[in-house]
């Protein structure tokens, strides 16, 4: 039998898995830590060859480059991952594997498994983020992953400052962005200890809520989504996803051409509806569409 | 001859235009001012009676309804804009005219026809503001104008405060967004003058380009475009644009998934190809694409 491969390529882990079809049930799946990348790609490659592949589909860490005129399409370019820098990913899978390769960056993946899953036109257009040790955003607009000058760095967006944090911010290049002051690191920099070791009612999750509903409010306004999915380690704290919906409407303001009620909330802001598959699912489905691309001749 | 008919349906004026394709000489344009919507309309239907039109575009100022499931598709919702509260804009053109009919907001038109006029591959992502007496934003990608929930907003997104600026925001909504902060009704009430009175060196223009260039750095990072226009009244003011890109590179900071250098930023932020004309030449594209889609049976 022939099985779609996908692999959800992370700075920390790779997770490779092989399934019938984009959603169904896995085959096998597997998951090694990040380590070289001959190393990292040698045991991807000795895991798919155990099957028969139609496709593969890749979700990477970045920043990739994915213009596929560019030299170095299937690339990972500038990474702050060591060893990592100018890796071409795509080149050794395509030469050991020699099926369609659908490639993107691991958050459009995610959105693209989100979109996929949820089937409805409302919800062809979503933004997904994950708050973990980044903040990641993919942005699926009319049912397609969104590319343009490279693809989206929503982690990186300017934030209005809560104004009690006095928190510099942790982002090598912008300080106190979204990702300087939310994400994983940022929090353990600001309190001294380890996100995942703060109660509930640790002033942590105001500062945190607030600067995630303000990201929901700005992707919100910018491409009108139908729905903003909020994954990644931070956001299992369970009480975070209520806060933020809470602030987000206090930030909107009933301002009539968004999401602004409480009942609207609900479906609006959610967490994935794949959990912590997000990611692989959307590789999957990368797979999926590139073997598509490549069966369905152009008009 | 059959022609294209448009309608740049502004809060201030109304613009109609025939042209014999979106991006052909004006066979005729007018415009007069934005009274009731009887009056308005009324005036409009008499001008393209005047021709033999194959197809109509309507880009408006919003919010407006823009699915065309919904009973109000074509209607004017709850804009500020007093007597134009639900507003039925399509109805009363579709009865008097008989044409298939475009309609999306003036900014994802304007944005359109950017799009069109620049006809490559490396401007197919862009997000079109205009800053006047509000702030708008249009987006398009993959060249299709981007609707969803509903359309974009992008002038309510949040920003963060110039450390010097102590004016509390003029938007209704959420006082200092970006069109709290940066619009020309803001500029009049932080300084107590029309913004177009101000010298090239006053401290107005400091605190403008900081804001324009964080907006433009928050699209850059949410959907990365090709491009990025600044268009409207308050960017006639020539120093505004230089000084926007010299900030938007302190602020990327050499990102590296970002057009982070000097060179990049002379065509990644720019002014309208097409001027004032943007909105009105949207409308005719608008008009064109509604006629191709009618003509073009669905596979």
């Amino acid at each position: 039998m022939q099985l779609y491969g996908g692999i959800e390529a992370g700075g920390t882990k790779f997770v490779c898995a092989v399934a019938e079809q984009p959603d169904s049930d896995f085959i096998e799946k597997t998951s090694f830590p990040t380590t070289t990348p001959q190393e990292t790609l040698k045991r991807s490659i000795e895991f798919f060859k155990q099957y028969q592949l139609k496709a593969l589909g890749v979700g990477s860490f970045g920043p990739v480059d994915l213009d596929v005129n560019s030299p170095t399409y299937g690339y990972i370019m500038a990474t702050p991952k060591a060893g990592w820098v100018n890796t071409d990913l795509l080149g050794p899978l395509r030469s050991a594997l020699h099926v369609p390769i659908g490639f993107d960056t691991d958050v459009n993946g995610a959105a693209l498994a989100e979109y996929a899953t949820a089937k409805s036109a409302a919800s062809e257009s979503l933004v997904y983020f994950t708050v973990g040790t980044g903040i990641g955003g993919g942005v699926v607009i009319g049912g397609q992953p969104v590319h343009g000058w490279t693809h989206p760095e929503v982690g990186h967006i300017p934030v209005k400052r809560h104004p009690e944090d006095t928190f510099a911010g942790s982002c090598p290049y912008h300080k106190d962005c979204l990702e300087g002051m939310a994400s994983g690191p940022s929090l353990q920099a600001r309190w001294g200890a380890p996100a995942d070791s703060f109660p509930a009612d640790h002033p942590a999750w105001e500062f945190e809520s607030y600067y995630l509903a303000q990201a929901v409010s700005t992707v919100a306004y910018v491409v009108s989504p139908h729905r903003v999915i909020l994954g990644g380690g931070v956001m299992h704290q369970a009480q975070l996803l209520p806060a933020i919906r809470q602030k987000l409407l206090q930030l909107l303001n009933r301002y009539l051409a968004s999401p602004a009620t409480p009942e609207a909330m609900q479906t609006f802001v959610t967490a994935p509806h794949l959990g912590d598959d997000a990611g692989i699912r959307g590789a999957l489905e990368l797979g999926a569409r590139a073997l598509q691309a490549v069966s369905i001749p152009k008009v």
